[in-house]
């Protein structure tokens, strides 16, 4: 059976040796085994840009989502207050932790098309001394969007707060200034620019203030600090590790640095965006986003006028033909969204858009602007 | 790079040919995969012996532990009590669970070398009405030992209280009659039994009592309704699934009925654990169960008493022949473990029985009861 090209924020299409490095049962607590996480911790430190005595790396079972809910559940104090910066809907979902979980919180909203907006944060955080930590989304890929990590961090830094960012879907792709940006606690996960397999999450956690964290954990499955403690005591996970999917992204992060890093990968993601934003406006698609806000992660094309166009026969159409993209997930738009991240080039991105042209012929989809 | 053989509680091994059903990128939100995790929770009902009419499965990512957590968050009430069961570290677990959550709730112990005992559970639970739910182990994994869990479920439905039953270790080889056992909550993982490839947990549910525990959850990623209620609406996880994990699961449990099922897996399991047991006792190790108590998945063989003896140089030693056993979790006992179940048979365990024996007499350890 062929794989399928996902265009999607993820799962995300990963090579054939990544893959290929799950063809074996280890041991969680071999010693071999043990050293291959030890790795993968130092090379996300590394590629982090950071040093091991200032923050740390800790893995967490599950989806991104669980990652979140872990630090989000686990560095706020009881006492603790979080502003959840929103413009999209992976910062909602950071509210949404936050209000099952019981901890007090408030939303600052900003419209879908516009990125987050330092001087209103800067403003609110001036005016209220009880917010002690901020979280916010660094791409959006509700949109597509990027927020200004940096420009963000460093008014939260300013006043002293806790910062919790989400690189879930940018992490390896589009570099953080973590100094500049005064990160506390980075979220991604094994899926999206790292190239490995879905099956568990990580945080990258600034020492000291994870430190703090003990005995704060909402959860016992979703403690980081303990998680972090288990690692460090013995190398070992405290509950049994998806050892399949963590050999496969010790290889995608070797394959990561095979291709220059951070800046290799960018390369080839900017170009497979540039292929597929050409392509698509040749054809009369209009993206959602104005240029200068759109990452090259993941894009949202409006749907066309013609009313004969239907997403569902669309995402078929393209599925039959192993191509799969994404529907929307705006509250202000009808759109659909097409990914250009993981193990895809920019041959896999026309022939993606030569499909679409293939179907707009087709069904005679009308994509004249009126 | 060769397997390890794994003689533990998991991760187990697993056959080349579930390894290989990962060799797939699919889109979680796509057709054929949809299908394929319907299929997978079907087959779950099928092997548990139960209708989908009265109960369903509800998968969730991370360790069995996650799952067990999602349990107890998500069905206890918030004024629900929980009567803990335990004679081991995974009793333990769960009520370390049940505090961390503030969750009302008490521990009956009984000795790591004894069943529960099903009389204790129904005084306990004549004297108590405010207790709402019983949570226990199938086959407790720190000693080996399997609890009498049609006899402990007769008693908590005659008094009509909630059953909740961890059968990480046992379920998909030792059968459990739900209707005898008046299960509620099952809990199982995806590399126990079933020999799929750890990052997955299930959970069988009986449908009224998962459709009264709507909004009852602690957590938003380890909320059993809203997990059930996302797949049962569109077939979709919430959170991106672990779509490697669940390919390697559907291809397990397609030869687990290859084997002839829960009969046909018990049957070689029990051969390996009789194989073991036989040389591990001729050549002078003793097991630390008595054999009426003992399980088939694993079994703690005390230290020999001879000072020569170093479980450190003992695992290593057989880890260097790709041999992986497992250290001991009793309190009252110093012990390694042997597990018998996955994907090995009983000429692996006469290799690893043979191997203990070159051991022993390299290291020149006298195994005589003195």
């Amino acid at each position: 059976m062929i794989d399928q090209k996902l265009f999607t924020p993820g799962p995300l299409s990963t090579s054939r040796t990544v893959k290929e490095a799950m063809l074996r049962d280890v041991g969680s607590r071999d010693a071999a085994f043990i050293e291959t996480v030890r790795d993968i911790r130092r090379r996300l430190l590394v590629l982090a840009g950071v040093e091991p005595d200032t923050y740390t790396a800790v893995l967490m079972q599950g989806s991104g989502t669980f990652a979140l809910e872990s630090v989000v559940g686990s560095v706020l104090p009881r006492d603790g207050r979080l502003l959840v910066l929103v413009n999209g809907a992976y910062g909602e979902r950071m509210a949404r932790i936050a209000a099952v979980l019981g901890i007090e919180h408030e939303v600052m909203r900003f419209p879908e098309h516009r990125t987050l907006d330092p001087a209103e944060v800067d403003a609110r955080l001036a005016e209220d001394a009880t917010i002690t930590h901020v979280a916010s989304v660094h791409c959006e890929t509700t949109s597509g969007i990027l927020n200004p990590a940096e420009r963000i961090g460093a008014v939260v830094k300013k006043h002293g707060r806790c910062s919790i960012v989400d690189a879930m879907s940018s992490f390896g792709s589009i570099p953080i200034d973590f100094e500049a940006a005064g990160v506390d606690f980075l979220v991604s996960s094994a899926n999206k620019c790292i190239e490995g397999v879905p099956g568990f999450s990580f945080v990258i956690a600034q020492h000291e203030r994870l430190l703090e964290a003990k005995s704060w954990a909402r959860s016992l499955s979703l403690d980081l600090y303990a998680q972090w403690h288990g690692l460090e005591s013995n190398g070992q996970f405290r509950f049994t590790p998806p050892t399949h999917a963590l050999l496969a992204f010790h290889q995608a992060l070797v394959e990561l640095d095979q291709e220059g890093g951070v800046d290799g990968r960018a390369a080839r993601y900017r170009a497979n965006h540039e292929a597929l934003l050409a392509g698509m406006e040749a054809m009369g698609f209009v993206a959602y986003l104005d240029p200068e806000l759109q990452s090259f992660i993941i894009t949202s094309f409006r749907y066309p006028l013609d009313p004969r166009f239907d997403f569902e026969d669309f995402y078929r159409w393209l599925s039959d033909r192993d191509l799969v993209i994404y529907p929307g997930k705006l509250t202000d738009a009808d759109c659909f969204r097409i990914g250009t991240i993981g193990r895809i080039d920019r041959d896999d991105v026309r022939r993606l858009v030569e499909a679409v042209r293939d179907y707009v012929g087709e069904r005679a989809i009308s994509l004249s602007p009126t």
